[in-house]
């Protein structure tokens, strides 16, 4: 028998993927515990689970089993040492009681990038463009309302400031530039992957004066949270646009909002709030911004790469010890 | 004195434009004219328009002077040699009449093109993602719809096809290919300009049945009126998308109407339609396609780029005796 892996939570779109990457290398078995204590019964000594080699994880299956904290990895049986969690986030996870134990975690960077850098490719163009103003003013029964022309503006020649230049941020630039934007980015340190023509502007406020369209794409973290705040959005020029594809709580929302009403910003694209899934009901008050409800991953593409690559890192384990994905806390 | 340039209309966006296209050059004065038979006055012999060389038209003019018909071009001073029409379709000017004259009429192709195929990659986008769905559904007081996962897919791997290859169709190829995906075109002859990795596809039906979203952009007239019918759209395949940055008639509405309501199009992004500024009903009440009340240019970049390039023809009009954009009817 090929050793066994636990599937929590399902496969919804790579059902065919896992046979084709997992047959004749894994015995692939889905997590039938009904609560954190049957599950732990189940990995323990004599229990169904309690051979197995490594784990399959989908945030969803938490909601019956609990999150996988310290608690969970010390119930795991020796055996398991592999962890493949399926998502680029991961703070759910409690990584360094996994590494104690000598379990290997994974995620999945990558998997969503192109999903999440064509939001914010649409929210670039909505909103220089004022187009859900023009659908919601159709959809009501007028057709097209005054002063669209005014505002709205062509994407060439205008300049686009990219912060957080990860993957996400990459993939952004080759979706913009054909365009003819002319495309800064901001970051802690220049990244080499970034195109020779892509301007690396290390201070902040510099970078900021410059822009026509901000997109923040960077992780939230302690040090993130709230950096993009009253002083950097008056350090925008009078009209510019902001675009958040990445986390709400990265904005300071309320001076946002603020400069919003004043007019110093000309409009926003979002497509995240910092009480989701609440939205702050003056920004659902404004029709020349785009507002999207945390779909920057939604869609059965995205959602099945990123089970691919959670189930890849999976097969690496068993056939070479290790995965490619394996979180930096646990190298 | 420069000779006389007649501006009928306004210069909305390209006010200073014109002072450095044609200060020097040309004597620039705006009609004063309140009725059509008030600007003849003016352009007989002794009135105040009897001795100009050439006119910038702008279409909203038309409201008070009537279109350029027969009547009008041989209303016109001997002098006036040129008729610089503000606009890329130029259906309204009686272009035999102003060439039997020997007047010269050009127009303002290539100006517009970026903004139309922006407007197109944004229903694709829209579409392809539901995210005209997903922002309705928030501005309503939910959040997230169930559904879109299921419903909403990646551009990468995506077939693409282009019912038209000209300037706005060439704008398209460059934006979508970085996004992956395979793009394909109709066309009544091979575009030599379209890259080499952009497929040709004689057979209309042959190109329809391999796309998983139709742009259709072609212009509008007796020949292509309908193009897109009943029997069009069921060679495509089944969840197929429609974009039309074109005209309305260009695609039978009704049937693809029908086509959403037995869910054989999974989608379709308008920018045109048959009756506008009526928009069909069913087509409002359908949350998953996106509707926009034909903005395709709409925008103050665009427009002063048309104003631009129709100053620029009466330019080159006064220094060469011709302008690079004569409509082919007068060539």
């Amino acid at each position: 028998m090929p050793p066994k892996i636990l599937i929590m939570g399902e496969l919804y779109w790579a059902k065919r993927d896992a046979e084709e990457l997992l047959s004749g290398i894994a015995d692939v078995i889905s997590m039938e515990s009904q609560s954190r204590d049957e599950l732990f019964k189940d990995f323990a000594s004599g229990g169904r689970y309690s051979d197995i080699v490594g784990i399959y994880h989908e945030h969803l299956s938490d909601k019956r089993t609990g999150h996988p904290d310290e608690e969970f990895f010390n119930a795991l049986p020796t055996s398991c040492k592999w962890f493949a969690h399926k998502g680029a986030g991961y703070d759910s996870v409690a990584v360094h009681s996994a590494k104690a134990r000598g379990i290997g975690v994974s995620n999945t960077p990558g998997a969503v990038d192109e999903a999440t850098a064509t939001t914010g490719v649409f929210l670039l163009i909505a909103t220089m463009r004022r187009f859900s103003w023009c659908e919601a003013n159709l959809r009501s029964g007028g057709f097209n309302p005054k002063g669209v022309e005014e505002s709205a503006r062509d994407l060439s020649g205008k300049t686009v400031g990219i912060l957080g230049m990860g993957g996400i941020g990459l993939k952004m630039v080759s979706y913009i530039q054909p365009f003819g934007c002319e495309i800064l980015y901001h970051n802690r340190r220049p990244n080499a992957l970034a195109p020779s023509n892509v301007r690396y502007v290390a201070d902040l406020y510099d970078f900021l004066g410059q822009l026509d369209v901000l997109m923040v794409s960077m992780p939230l973290n302690e040090k993130t949270r709230g950096f993009v705040g009253e002083k950097e959005i008056r350090a925008m020029r009078k009209g510019s646009i902001i675009i958040n594809t990445a986390r709400g709580p990265v904005i300071d929302e309320e001076a946002m909002i603020q400069a919003l009403q004043d007019g110093h910003l000309g409009s926003v694209g979002l497509d995240v709030f910092v009480k989701e899934p609440q939205v702050d009901q003056r920004l659902i008050g404004m029709p020349h911004v785009t507002l999207l409800p945390h779909v920057g991953t939604e869609n059965q593409d995205a959602r099945r790469k990123m089970e691919v690559v959670a189930l890849t890192n999976l097969r690496e384990f068993l056939l070479t010890g290790t995965g490619p994905n394996l979180v930096p806390e646990c190298r």
